[in-house]
């Protein structure tokens, strides 16, 4: 495929997708009494008194890591903390070309859960946000909820939040097109991994009622064998009816359907059983759970995938720039589920009503407001 | 003091002294698609096969880790890891600006040395080399010499090796100026610290065979006692006449005194006690052990000093950005005996015979050729 090969070549010539800059001069003696010995002695001693003032003196104020373990990179799966590189270099290049943060890639050459949280934690002072990244599923929940105890500034696993973050965005837009009321919506989501369970958390807190989790082998029920401790306490909060079956039992009379899943795993059939004026999220990539013509011609009224070459993509861009900006400027210790429901709400409504239609539920990765809306969405909630 | 005010309101204009900066643009759904997804996977893929590929693909090939646990920062002691990020966010400024060489600082939430070792173990797959910068002794040597064993890239600790190697380089030049013979040179080191092992180990490998180490309570014996095993270690090559006494008992007598300690230690009756022709390296920042002109008025013929006031500063930074610069040109998997030797050598020969003078041992701190010289002598050594 040409575009890989031109990646590749272009990766060869970057050598490095990031470099560092110095902020400061240093071409005289002066300037280095000011910027390092002795000056930089100042600085150094209000820190030691006030922690707090890393913010005012240091990186802290807007550096973020992007940390992965290299477990789940992409679709590449389990490739380990030197390849994952290219792809944290990556985001790491968006966060500061679409959110002006800076963010530097920390590859682990580790997959123990307690040695991850332990690392984080020790280089987590030159740091004012930790970004989690193609971590595999279940250790993901835990390194995040581990670290978001034990530290003082935002843990962030994109995969699971920024993806939410979007889909709900993009749901809520869905709703206003197709009049249907969120008490009222049955969703399935196929995919019961990090993206999976966290559109779950997050559409339950924006008030759905009714959603089904399914994974490799159908519809997750209280006594599905194999769940992990996190799909345990997802069936405490979904598939309230115990259902089983496989996702095409599932789909049956739902109106909405989010698939993290795999290529091709929807049918015409399956779409067909959906009720009138159905969504689907078809995210898997590249291929996604069904392409959107076929899905239009059983009857979905609105459709959405990873991709940009069909209309509403569901990209992260749009959130997790944003997020990390506004939880940086405002010195948030957190991002808090009230951060997250209005960074979606914010993102939705960049798209007015009067331009809503089937496709187009949600703002373009390069509109120019996107980062701002995100950010002061995320700022309005600090200390509220 | 006006220029620590200025110093102080500096840095909280600059926010931090160092950006990242994409090296690749992302202003369309194409550069996308190479930077980031689909395009990513490949040089994924192709470093998943081959790790070496990282240098080609990825940031390792041009960034290091400036690596502190605020143990021993400058002259401000044990100020712990927020407080330590200004000097060491200088340090990556002055890899940049010196050397070239990207450079990000990991300020550690822990001084335990087990600890220490497996984060900087775990987080070394994005880098090409360590720098670590201001670890208190004796920790700083196992964690040096640990983390030498387990990674394949370079770890330099620049308080030791950079120290001793611009040490090693006046020196050179001293000799030539004083016309004394390294064999027949009778030294004192005062410190007993990382920086005077560090010198005492490299005057050693260079050639030198009369070496006196003094700490806090005079002259260091194999009877001493509190020595850490590094100090026991130096016993078994240095002081072996076995001698007993004060600092002042240690310079009569003596060619070459390097004080790498505290203020004002040393007298003008020390000095004049030691041998005609008298060499002084008076290190101790901002105050030395002895100033200048009183060394001059004993009867010293060249002094050295760390500050940029008086002539011949010692100032690490005519080696360190050159030692790394050259280690990742060459993707060198460590630092040898043999290169900091080059490095010291090519340092001194930047001042010509016909430049030498009592006063004009050492280059410039902003000699634009000391860089590539030390560069290219530590890439001669890859390999050899």
């Amino acid at each position: 495929m040409v575009q890989n090969e031109k990646a590749l070549q272009l990766h060869e010539e970057w050598n490095g997708k990031l470099s560092t800059t110095a902020k400061c001069s240093v071409k005289s003696r002066e300037d280095l009494a000011l910027a390092y010995t002795p000056g930089v002695a100042e600085p150094c001693k209000v820190i030691a008194n006030d922690p707090e003032t890393a913010y005012k003196y240091t990186i802290k104020a807007n550096t973020i890591a992007v940390v992965s373990d290299g477990s789940a990179v992409l679709g590449l799966g389990n490739i380990g903390a030197k390849a994952a590189m290219p792809v944290m270099e990556g985001k790491c290049v968006l966060f500061k070309e679409f959110g002006g943060v800076n963010a530097f890639p920390i590859c682990l050459d580790t997959q123990d859960t307690e040695e991850i949280i332990r690392t984080v934690t020790n280089i987590a002072p030159a740091f004012g946000g930790i970004n989690l990244e193609d971590i595999s599923a279940p250790r993901c929940f835990e390194i995040e909820t581990r670290l978001k105890e034990i530290l003082d500034i935002p843990v962030f696993h994109d995969d699971q939040h920024g993806t939410a973050i979007v889909v709900l965005a993009g749901i809520i837009n869905a709703l206003k097109v197709t009049g249907k009321a969120k008490e009222e919506c049955r969703i399935v989501i196929n995919g019961a991994g990090s993206a999976g369970i966290a559109i779950a958390k997050l559409l339950l807190n924006y008030g759905f009622l009714h959603i089904t989790l399914c994974g490799r082998h159908g519809i997750l029920a209280k006594d599905t064998p194999g769940l992990n401790w996190m799909q345990e306490d997802m069936m405490k909060v979904t598939n309230l009816e115990n259902a089983h079956g496989t996702l095409a039992d599932a789909m049956t009379g739902t109106d909405i359907f989010i698939g993290v899943s795999g290529p091709n795993v929807v049918t015409k059939e399956m779409v067909a059983s959906m009720n009138k004026d159905s969504i689907l999220f078809a995210m898997a990539n590249p291929v996604p759970e069904i392409m959107p013509d076929l899905a239009k011609e059983a009857g979905a009224r609105i459709v959405g995938t990873g991709r940009s070459d069909f209309p509403n993509q569901v990209n992260n861009v749009v959130a997790f720039p944003g997020i990390f900006k506004g939880a940086l400027e405002g010195h948030a210790p957190q991002i808090t589920e009230e951060m997250k429901l209005a960074a979606a709400l914010a993102i939705a409504g960049l798209v007015p009503d009067h331009e809503l239609s089937e496709d187009n539920i949600l703002p373009e990765a390069f509109d120019p407001r996107v980062c701002d809306a995100v950010s002061n969405a995320v700022k309005s909630h600090i200390h509220s």
